[in-house]
């Protein structure tokens, strides 16, 4: 499988993530951009997933609850800056559990060895901010979404 | 007249601009978030600015055009993330010029002083693109507007 890659320089205030997919762009565009579809892959896979609201488009609302295996509930808001079919979109990201603290997360895919390049990019207000969610174990929960949306890919 | 700060920091992504305003925090936020008032302050003085849009609430839209003597137009676009009367609110931010290039600002005011205190962070994809915006004389622009807000405040 594949290797989930992640560019994390001390002092900066962003995390870019980088995944190869054998799929080209437009199919990786496609599952990531489906609401049906997120509840398989996105999040670390200890959780589940609840897609309460994703509208793709600019202007557009999106709001993932993750749920523990006691029930409790961890929500995850933000809106939608543009979509560019099927190449990027860039959109804000915030964990209700701190409000106030939103970050920009771009998501480019790139035709690349006859797959996809997909980077995921959050660029967070602060260096502390950003450093947070790097000791919440950003790294191990994107890894193993991007490796569900690999095997998500492959069934395809 | 109170001086504009300005904290830009080398291998930093963002731009944080600090301003003290003598009016309080729910006058300040009325007159920033008021689209029959953005001509009057905001941009540099020597450009005329449009409102086409802006929908000052989550996931709303908005975009300001700057105009040059010469008819010349400059717009610049964005959704809101969200909207905290009367302390906070966040946007992205885009020069049409620059598709794909978005910033996140975050607007902050603080009861300080009998006033207000003004932050405006704005945080970017990469240091190159905040540098790119600090060569294009930021600071200028962003003391210039900030003038013309005090002014308009005064006014009132």
């Amino acid at each position: 499988m594949a290797e989930t890659a992640f560019v994390i320089e001390p002092g900066r205030q962003d995390i870019v993530m980088v995944r190869h997919f054998d799929a080209p762009p437009d199919v990786v565009f496609r599952v990531v951009t489906d609401p049906e579809l997120i509840p398989r892959w996105w999040g670390p896979h200890v959780l589940a997933t609840r897609v309460d609201r994703m509208e793709v488009r600019p202007g557009g609302r999106w709001r993932f609850v993750n749920i523990d295996a006691h029930g409790r509930e961890y929500g995850f808001c933000g809106v939608y800056h543009d979509v560019v079919a099927p190449e990027r979109f860039v959109r804000t990201w915030e964990f209700e559990g701190m409000p106030g603290e939103v970050a920009l997360e771009t998501v480019t895919l790139a035709a690349a060895g006859g797959g996809t390049r997909y980077t995921a990019q959050s660029v967070h207000q602060s260096v502390e901010a950003r450093d947070a969610v790097v000791r919440g174990d950003a790294a191990r929960g994107g890894t193993e979404a991007m490796d569900r949306l690999a095997a998500l890919l492959a069934d395809r």
